[in-house]
């Protein structure tokens, strides 16, 4: 079995070795740039790791799972326009850092160079890869699109909110373990059970990840405590909240939500203290329980022996913050 | 046989029945607009004629050429953002009309509906025709970065603009007449001589679209005579006549190419002037033969009955303004 360590080294090395035309060469100054800039390798890592449950041999793989690592930069590179996000990984955004223009066209590039990757998986399977891919890819555009929509409703119901990090978040990641798993040579059933561990854990993933911004410790995450607030953002917690306020406190989180001006700290400590009157902690982090419980026992029937789990019952854990 | 209008129906009838997701419907409004926006076709009705060189049963290639149409639309709605472009066929662009990250999003969208189109293409194909496309779409967005460099660029050279134009709009064309060939099931011969055909159209498309520009007449081309030279476009013959001019013509040049607030019928006036002075359109009509006369030797080259040909290369001249 692989460890987490030697298949993040297989994916940093296949990025890495990716060769870049000479011609306009400004176009991939930015691909270098997003691709070089680290990250967790998250999808590409996860993908192995389905692989490897049901082979040892993952050579193949590699490549064709660094076009899903291409793909959620190109990802990024588009939102971070899109939201006018100033910094990504404690670097200048692209398109800060260049321009829109080169943003989109760097970006749009780097789909094409995504596409690459994953048509080299070997030619029995090529098909069935690149469709998974391109149904997650597709699914991700609707849920930035949900997302953007989102940012001007007023009202927002769970279910929606769980959809559009489903699309935005999840299928991507459930989509990285169902071609790790066909890549493996897993059969229909073990690879669509993959695909579903993949999704649960990826909303669970993004509830938490809601969680961390406002109640998370700066120091153990790296995140801003309270940067969802400070932004106005729309997570699982106001939406939950919402749901389950009085009148006036939906009246209260309405304000504390419509302006810019605010001292930050204040809004912060107004808006903790909203979410603690109506126990949205407790909430949201129970639902995100439910996500992850479905994801393990998903994984549990994969039929493989327990052993051949360890690695990506570790990694999913590390993702949700369930360290031992 | 298929005639053009057949095929051109064929087409338009695949676009309309692409089927979009409920979800997020604002993401297709933009989808919808501009491929209900018309358009010639060009690169599916090519291909389609490419593929009927080699069969009769062109069914199975309609969905897959579908994607180049869709691909090649994706690359107007982010080009518009990028050049700035209010109208496009008469219309609102749809950064215009939406806004810019709308008009990213559903672009995007495009690249995964147009890779689905093409994995439609019959499995025994789907990989060459795919890997053909993908390369295409490649160097496209190589094309766009040189045009985007170029347009910064004081000097530039014949051989770079020639460059630019076969990657930005050639290998299109190139790649949609091999994709054909393919799917008529072409041996590699000749499906390379198709690439090339195409290749060579695609060129002397472009350089005659320069000339008609500044010489060709407006009620016949449907275009505004000297919109390039109003908007300082580099084009071919501005390129051609700073390779040929003297210091005093090229500083001139420079000089009415470097403003934006001339008199547009006077600035018109002043560059054509120069142009005649320096023989610029026979010469560049000169250099856009070269390529036609190697387009249509290569398609003779093509190992099928001559008159299997003549819808093909009816088209070609229509495309070149060679009507008959």
């Amino acid at each position: 079995m692989y460890t987490k360590e030697q298949l993040t080294n297989l994916v940093n090395r296949a990025v890495a070795s990716l060769s870049f035309s000479e011609e306009a060469a400004r176009l991939f100054e930015p691909v270098r740039y997003v691709l070089g800039a680290g990250g967790k390798r998250v999808r590409p890592v996860i993908a192995l790791m389905a692989c490897n449950l049901f082979s040892d041999r993952i050579d193949d793989a590699v490549k064709p799972v660094t076009g899903l690592e291409i793909f959620h930069n190109f990802t990024l590179v588009h939102d971070d326009i899109m939201d006018k996000a100033a910094v990504r990984r404690n670097s200048p955004t692209v398109h800060r850092k260049w321009n829109i223009n080169q943003a989109i066209l760097s970006g749009d590039v780097m789909v094409f160079m995504a596409n690459e990757c994953l048509l080299e998986a070997p030619a029995r399977i090529v098909s069935d890869v690149f469709s998974v891919y391109n149904k997650a890819a597709f699914e991700v555009c609707i849920g930035q699109q949900m997302d953007m929509d989102f940012e001007k409703s007023l009202i927002l119901s769970e279910e929606d909110y769980l959809r559009m990090i489903e699309l935005k978040t999840a299928v991507l990641l459930a989509g990285s373990c169902k071609i790790g798993a066909i890549a493996g040579g897993a059969d229909k059933k073990n690879a669509d059970l993959l695909y579903e561990f993949g999704r649960n854990l990826g909303i669970a993933f993004q509830i938490q990840d809601d969680i961390l911004d406002v109640f998370g410790d700066e120091k153990v995450f790296g995140k801003a405590s309270g940067g969802d607030i400070v932004s106005n953002k729309k997570t699982f917690l106001y939406v939950k909240a919402l749901e389950t306020a009085s009148a006036e406190q939906i009246r209260k989180l309405q304000e504390l939500y419509s302006g810019n001006n605010d001292d930050p700290v204040t809004k912060i400590k107004d808006v903790k203290e909203l979410y603690d009157q109506l126990d949205i902690r407790r909430i949201t982090a129970g639902i995100a329980n439910n996500y992850i419980n479905s994801s393990f026992s998903l994984l549990d029937k994969v039929e493989v022996r327990k052993e051949r789990k360890r690695e990506l019952t570790r990694f999913a854990e590390s993702l949700i913050g369930r360290e031992h």
